[in-house]
């Protein structure tokens, strides 16, 4: 049985680098699972990683490889590489994987890697790259059987047995009409069972579950994962099948768009960063922080306003931290659920009033719990009434502002069709610092009469 | 085709409920997919979804409801159940959701049923009762093709023929040995390319991916993802052959291990609670807050010990929200790279070192490049060059320090197997604000010469 320890066969393939023991290298490179090939590769230098796809002996293997490289490896992987090799590679690899990776080349690259690729493939890469990357057309691959619906289950099996013995995954069976358009569906299953001369249309089932072309890769990843159906057909304008997009592809995209949404509500960037440089990290994440460093002035400028009564009661400042932690604390809790509920389809748009409610009452119930307790706090150390109530009635103002705010602002950006991870970040978390401070000091200022 | 528009479907279920129009119920309810009933039941009250679940005739989709029942919901539910028709349900259900559904019931409610329940079933299911709820064990399915090494692919073939029909997921045909142990794996395909003389042993593939029962789920998941295969075998401390966890138990793993993370980093809970009450909401957040209150203590006594400072410069509070605000911020961008990036494999416990130097260069660089932005902002407001220094320094150091914990703590709490992201939150946020305002107060003393 496999081993999956991959420090040890990163650290093996390190070592006969170095050593340029080629003997050794090659035999662990064929024995070794490709997946975990590609994993080892991402932790290479560029001539190493060279080394070691030379010494790949199985084309497809080295195709396998290129799919599992993430876009900025692969970009600078083939750079150098000889063309005539990157296309023989793209000619053993999936239509889907291909058009991919072609996608990713400068216009003049990809021209010229598909003008020298077989004519079949690249004609499927062709009409591929014409959907959007993010599509069921851009992910699906055009490797499904399709029977005719008026052929019997006995001509099904002998075309099977004939024609389709290199279909990626021969789960179902997808029938379709004189032109092309899908009718129905069944299974190897379903044709061994039925008296041979039943034609696919009499035990078909009709009520298949199928997308369209444009229809969003998240979408289908969700249709998938409703159904538990290993892969979903996909059908252009005219409801002609035009591929399917397997189970597999949807997994990488479930995880990818978790992925995407944690670092977008964290203002990271979208895609994984930490395979990216420092220059690139920085780049991507200094806007964020910027829209948080306006929010910063504009709060320096709001206290600076309430300087008298900073000079009066300058223990004022001390509640400063708490206001904003709690309150910002709270608000990221309800955004947080928004936007995942949203993603998960556990929460609805359409639900907004009723999600805003009950996390405004979250907030306000333990704005009063904290607010209480912060009080008691205040009062214990300043032993000044108006301060203390100031400080609770503050908290209680700034949760349940932070929670009302972090519940809707999500709601009412998946409503515009603005992506709700990317906007709720920085709008939530500077809005709130911003109010909180600001009701703080009102309220302090009006209760100790200044 | 089908109609994904769960917002009719729901709209028309509840007016048909309240009309109490059964004709048209029963007819919606036979025809609709019963994963998307599973979604509009969670948005019905609980008699209503009685009315429904008594509607549908098929014991199967019954079964299947029930596990796609979130836990509270199917709580409630079988509460007041007849047990003889919750037997019948589980009866027709896959042991693996049988046994997660009973595993969650009181003990004597789950023994009761165990001993209506058909014999050959209740077996199975307390056999999977054995095993943690999250690992191989636990989510396993005992629906398998086990052949016998020694047979020839013609008897396979027959042998599939007569008694296999019913499995699941028919791709994959398990080879094991007189004992039971798993040696190798084959497919329908090839058994149909081979003479049929030749005995399974002498083609099958022997490199097979295969898990132990105490394999975490969130493993079982990876490797399933990893090598693109629709189910793996799991296998006893001995090596022998007792389930497979196919592809859609794994995206469900998928979906709910990122939910979970990202929830707990926010600290709100494991699980997803939009769907509970306001009270449980409430109970599951406090805890987190409670951190954060208890930080926002410590930081209003450290300032309060500089109220000298305060008295002098009293605009010094003017900046607590920005220094507070960009730690903060970069602190959460840091750590959530490195959570998703353990929890997605993408970085490694072992490169500890190489991450947290890489963020704490990011914070050093976004330090300068925001210090010297307020450091201006300070001084064109308060024309006090101490003033404008301090500010800017101590946001390079909070920053920076920001930057290095928000990397390091992760990392650390992975390394002693505690859940980074159960711990990142709570822990992280508060020792940033506390550090940041610390220092910024020490920086600022030394600098004005109090």
């Amino acid at each position: 049985m496999r081993n999956y320890s991959h420090k040890i066969l990163i650290e093996s393939i390190k070592r006969l680098l170095r050593r340029g023991d080629t003997t050794h290298l090659v035999k662990i490179v064929n024995k070794t699972h490709v997946a975990d090939l590609a994993e080892a590769f991402r932790s290479l230098s560029l001539s190493h990683q060279r080394k070691l796809f030379d010494m790949i002996s199985d084309i497809e293997q080295k195709g396998v490889l290129f799919s599992e490289l993430d876009e900025n490896t692969f970009m600078e992987f083939v750079e150098k590489m000889d063309l005539n090799l990157v296309v023989e590679v793209l000619d053993h690899m999936p239509t889907d994987d291909v058009a991919d990776l072609v996608g990713r080349l400068p216009e003049d690259k990809s021209a010229s890697i598909l003008e020298k690729m077989k004519k079949e493939g690249s004609e499927e890469v062709e009409g591929l790259l014409r959907y959007r990357d993010d599509t069921a057309g851009g992910i699906m691959v055009p490797d499904f059987i399709a029977l005719r619906e008026d052929i019997t289950s006995r001509e099904a099996i002998e075309s099977l047995q004939k024609e389709h013995m290199d279909v990626e995954m021969p789960f179902y069976l997808y029938v379709v009409d004189e032109y092309g358009k899908l009718v129905g569906v069944s299974s190897l299953r379903q044709l061994v069972v039925v008296p041979p001369d039943t034609t696919l249309k009499d035990f078909m089932i009709t009520d298949v579950i199928a997308v369209k072309t444009d229809v969003d890769q998240e979408d289908v990843a969700k249709i998938v994962a409703r159904y538990d159906i290993l892969a979903v057909p996909v059908v252009d304008e005219y409801g002609k099948l035009v591929g399917i997009v397997t189970v597999d592809d949807v997994i990488d995209i479930i995880k990818k768009e978790a992925t995407e949404d944690i670092l977008k509500m964290a203002g990271a960037g979208g895609e994984f960063v930490e395979t990216q440089s420092v220059v690139r990290s920085t780049r991507i994440r200094l806007p964020w922080l910027f829209a948080s460093c306006v929010g910063g002035i504009i709060a320096f400028i709001i206290i600076g306003r309430f300087e008298e009564s900073l000079n009066k009661f300058v223990y004022l400042a001390a509640f400063i931290p708490v206001i904003m932690g709690m309150g910002g604390n709270i608000g990221t809790q309800s955004s947080t659920i928004v936007v995942r509920g949203l993603a998960t389809g556990r929460l609805n748009v359409r639900d907004i009033w009723s999600v805003v409610f009950k996390e405004l009452s979250i907030g306000l119930i333990l704005g009063i719990v904290y607010g209480a307790l912060i009080g008691v706090a205040a009062q214990i150390r300043y032993s000044t009434v108006a301060l203390a109530i100031s400080v609770g009635v503050a908290l209680i103002c700034s949760m349940s502002i932070a929670a009302l705010l972090g519940s809707m602002v999500p709601m009412l950006f998946a409503r515009i069709n603005i992506d709700p991870a990317v906007a709720t970040g920085p709008f939530v978390t500077t809005a709130i610092d911003i109010i909180s401070v600001f009701f703080y000091f009102t309220i302090a200022s009006t209760l100790l009469g200044i």
